[in-house]
C-alpha cells in the first residue's frame, strides 16, 4: 500500500490558482527561459501552456511570466518577481505537505491498520 | 486563498483502494445499518454503492460489508470487523493530514509569499 494525493491552493470562489501542473511549468519556464521549451519538456503544447499561465495571473490579478527583450538571448521568457515568489512558496510548501503525509501514512494509518488486529 | 486537497490509499499497481468516497460511503452504512440508505444519504445509487464496496473489497481481499442476518431490523447491512478497522484508520489519518495541511499553508505558503515581497 501507498499514499497518494493532490494539493493545490485556489481563491475564496473555489477557482485553482496554482497546483503541481503549474508548479512544474513555471520551474520549467525559470529553467529554460522559455514558455515554448518548457511545454515541450512538459509535453505539452504552446497554446496550452501560455494558456495556464495567462489563466493564473489572470486570477492573481499579477504577472507571473514576462518576455524577456534583447540580450544574447533574446526572445525568451522569464520569471517576474511574483512568479518567482509564487513558485517558491507553492514548490516549499507542496514538498513540506507530502512529507508530512507519508510521515502520517507510516505511523498513523499503517500503524492503526495493523495495531487493531 | 485556501488549499485544496485530496488523499487515498492506492495498492502497488496504482489502483485506488481508499478515498474520500469510500470513507463516507462506509461512514453511512455504519450509520445507516443499510447499503441503500447509506446510498440514498449520499445521493447515489445502491448500484454505484454497491459496486464501489465490492470493487475495494475485490483489491484489498476482504470483506468490508456484510448482511445482517435476522433481529428486529434484519435485512440491513453492517461493516465487517476489517471495513470497521480500515474506515477507523483512513478516518484519522484524513483527518491529521488534513490539520497538518492546514497548518502547513498557514505557516509555510502564506507565510512565504507574504514574507518575501
Amino acid at each position: 500500500m501507498k499514499v497518494g494525493y493532490k494539493i493545490w491552493i485556489e481563491d475564496d470562489r473555489g477557482n485553482q490558482l496554482i497546483g503541481e501542473g503549474l508548479e512544474q511549468l513555471l520551474l520549467a519556464v525559470a529553467e529554460t527561459g522559455s514558455i515554448n521549451k518548457a511545454a515541450g519538456k512538459l509535453r505539452m503544447s504552446y497554446r496550452t501552456a501560455w494558456a495556464r499561465i495567462r489563466k493564473a495571473e489572470k486570477r492573481l490579478g499579477c504577472l507571473l511570466v514576462a518576455k524577456q527583450v534583447g540580450g544574447t538571448r533574446g526572445g525568451g521568457s522569464r520569471l517576474t518577481e511574483e512568479g518567482y515568489r509564487l513558485l517558491e512558496s507553492f514548490a516549499e510548501f507542496h514538498r513540506a505537505a507530502g512529507k508530512e503525509i507519508e510521515t502520517l501514512f507510516q505511523e498513523s494509518f499503517l500503524h492503526l491498520l495493523q495495531s487493531q488486529s
